[in-house]
Parts: structure tokens; sequence; C-alpha cells
């Protein structure tokens, strides 16, 4: 499980291709559709190039193909050879992507959201990971554990609900993040002044579940402040409704467990 | 400024007497309604202790109330002295809660989220100030300042606004959190694989506007995943709503600073 061809040049596999070549693996070709991309990845790893698909490299033992959702369905018709282990990267395609080719299909999905021009630190990042049958699996296992510590076997059902997850905890909190700044600036104030109570929520779920750290107007079903707050968004409707339907569900769910005990 | 009767006994009153305490002030009396609360924390502080608002000690440079919001008009109207300065605590109550009594209206608040038995670090934490006259606002800002090196004097227009963004950065996130934990529970994952995603996620906004480092499905318009994404939870009506909502909300975003570029 040495050589490795990279099928994709963008965040997630320039991040894979990097971490795997500081240990010890070795990528022998970069594609993607776009010359500048591939050349630029292929140069990081000083390995080659092609934007033709059908130019792969035929004696790779593993393919990772790190493209976007949409385009992986693309690249597994095109793909010219068979019975080889051949890996998508992806949280919310299913296995079965590749059930019109003859290859031996695995995932290895890296939870974790990566930047341009940033190489992430995976090595305690989960890596969810799925393959065919055993003997494919414990190979991924191995490849995946070079990356992380954290390697998880996770079924394609599983991977979605993960990748799911992930959206609320890092997409949708990091959106929240942004209407916070976007309050503030109308008030005239930064964003700045919100860092050190971000740096406490996040300091408390660490050893805590959320829902018994959770504070604020909502849990406590301050319906004066939840009523002000929503006027204060009357110049919104849009974060008006997730001001009011989030609080809501605040209110909902801890209503239900305070009936349960 | 050395002497401070504390009126409340709550997590905010026991953060501000016991950080102040240590910077050499001297908190004379805790007030509580409730003997258990106003004893406990009088015995942390080395003070005296009351629960009838009429034997408020009459020497104090300063009365911090720091009860919750629907209480602070209570006491206010209860307050037995003139022409002394007293604040309060709270985000979203206006300085004008004060204007029935010939008092030296103020308010400090700790723009943190504060959890019952542990003592938040405020040095960082940012306090808004607000007082009827530069005289009282100077002075206020002094004790402030020995609280926090992040004192901030803003009116309570801006205070009300910078607790919304604190619900929105906070409260609102910190149940997304939940939401992701509750996904994965449901389908036999650990709220710890999310760890090192939020953290990144964090790292992020540290030094990047929210808006710049915006990842996911939504912030790419990708309606396939969006559409399975909202299919998933099809089983919970309030998380559907709440993903469509804030995904909706971030595809408008960007979709018109695009527009504007």
């Amino acid at each position: 499980m040495n050589k490795i061809v990279l099928i994709g040049a963008g965040n997630v596999a320039s991040n894979l291709g990097i971490t795997l070549k500081e240990k010890g693996k070795e990528i022998v070709q970069v594609y993607s559709k776009t010359n500048s991309s591939s050349s630029l990845l292929a140069k990081k790893l000083n390995c080659d190039y092609t934007t033709d698909i059908k130019e792969l490299k035929e004696e790779a033992d593993l393919y990772i193909i790190s493209v976007k959702d949409s385009a992986i369905n693309e690249i597994v018709e095109q793909f010219p050879y068979e019975n080889v282990l051949v890996s998508h990267t992806s949280g919310s395609v299913d296995i079965d992507v590749f059930s019109k080719k003859n290859v031996r299909p695995a995932v290895i999905y890296p939870l974790q959201t990566f930047s341009k021009d940033f190489l992430v630190d995976l090595s305690n990042s989960p890596i969810l990971v799925e393959a065919a049958n055993n003997e494919d699996l414990l190979k991924i296992k191995k490849i995946a554990s070079e990356i992380s510590d954290n390697v998880i076997h996770a079924d394609s059902k599983q991977r979605s609900y993960s990748h799911l997850a992930a959206v609320f905890a890092c997409n949708f909190s990091n959106h929240l993040f942004f209407i916070a700044e976007d309050i503030l600036k109308k008030n005239n104030l930064s964003f700045d002044i919100l860092k050190p109570l971000i740096k406490e929520t996040f300091r408390k779920i660490e050893s805590n579940s959320p829902y018994e750290v959770q504070t604020g107007p909502a849990v406590r079903n301050d319906k004066n402040i939840i009523k002000k707050h929503s006027e204060l968004l009357s110049y919104s409707d849009s974060y008006q409704k997730i001001y009011n339907f989030i609080s809501d569900n605040i209110v909902l769910n801890h209503l239900k467990k305070t009936d349960q005990n």
C-alpha cells in the first residue's frame, strides 16, 4: 500500500496528499481536469500529473478520488481500471457509487474542515473508513491510521449523518458567528468582543454534553428577553426567524427533558 | 470605590464578587432573598449577608445588582437609599430601569457565559459599562478595569445588541452542538468525533471574519447535498426546519455578496 494516485487537487486532496507523503507514502501521480491545479499539487508532491483520466497510472495500490461530490460519479464512470482499490473521500456519497464498476470500493472520509492554502493537522481528526470486504477494510484502516490516530469504521448511513452533524456543528455555528458579527457591526461594535465568550463556550463542551451546559434566555424560558431580542431583529426577517426557531427549539428540548424527570 | 454591596448571589454575582475581592476590593455585604444562597456567597467573600433589602448597608461606594433581569425592577423599587452609585449587570436591561429612583445609575455588563460552581477568568472578557454622567462613568470604568483589561463604554442600545449577538454566538451555537450530538447518538456515534472539527472552526475565526472562512454545502450552494441532508432529517420536523432555514440564509448571504462583486 505504498503507491497512491490522487484524483483531485483541491483542499482535501492537497491535505491528504501532503500528509501521506510526509508519512512515507509515494504519491505517484495527481489527476485534475485543470492543468494549473494538477501541476501545482504535483509540484508540492514531487510527482507526475495528468489532466486526462485515461492516462492514470496503472500500477498504484490505491486510487483516492477526492473531488467535489457531484463530480465523483463522472470520475467513476471514466475510471480506466478494474479490480483495483479505489476510495473516495466524501461524507455524503454512498459507497454504492462504485457499484457500476468492477473495482474494490472504499471510503476514507476525514471529518474536518479544510481551508485553501492551509495544511490542517489531521493527526487527531477522525477518519471514517468503509470498504466492501474485510481485507480491503484492513488495508484502508492501515493507510488512514498513517494520517490520524482516530480511525473509525462507519457505514455509509453513519457517514452521511456524521457529515450532517458536522454541518450543524461547524458550518452552521460559523454562520451564527457571522450573524453575530453582522449585528455588532450595525451597532459599531467589533466581533472581537465575542471571542472570549466563544472560547468559553468551546471550553465547556470539551468535557460536558452541550445539553448540560446550555445557558441564555431560551433555556431559562425567559419570554421577556426572547420577545425583546426578536423585536431588536425586526429589521431582518431572516435573522428574526432564525432567532425564534432556535429559541423555540431550545425551550422545547429543555421542557421535554424536564417533563421526563 | 472600595466598599461594595452585592445584591444577588447567583453565578454572575459570585464571579464578580470573588474577582473583585481578589483585586483588593471590600465586599461588605451580600443580599439575596434566599438565605442559603446569600450565606454561602457571604462565606466565600468573608462578609455579612442579609435577606432583607431594607437592611442593606448604607456606607457602600457601589451597589451591584446582579439578579435575573425580571427581578431588577423590583429590587430598584425597594432600594432604600438615594444619591448612591448603583449598577446592574444585565445585557438587556436599559439603564432607564433606575429612572424612578433618585440614585446614580450605572451598568457593568460582563460579556461572558457563567457556569455554576466554576470561576470564569474574566481578565480578558469584555466588560460593557454605562453611567449617567462622566464622573460616574470614570468610577465605573475604574472598577471594571480591576476585573478585566477589556472595558468598553457602550450605551443601552449597543449593550442590548451585544447580548443578542452573544445569544447567537454562544447559546445558539451550543444548541447546534446539541443537535449534532443528538444526530450522532441516534446513529451510535459519539459527539467526541466532532471536537477536532469544532476546534478548527474556532481556530479559523480567531483571525478571520466568519464570513470569509465559511465552508460546507450551503456556501457552495450544493443543492444535491442540501436536499439529501434535509431528507436525512425527515424524522424531525424542527431539525429539518432549522437545517433549511440556516442553509437558505447562508446561500442568500453569500449570493448577495457575489452579486455585489
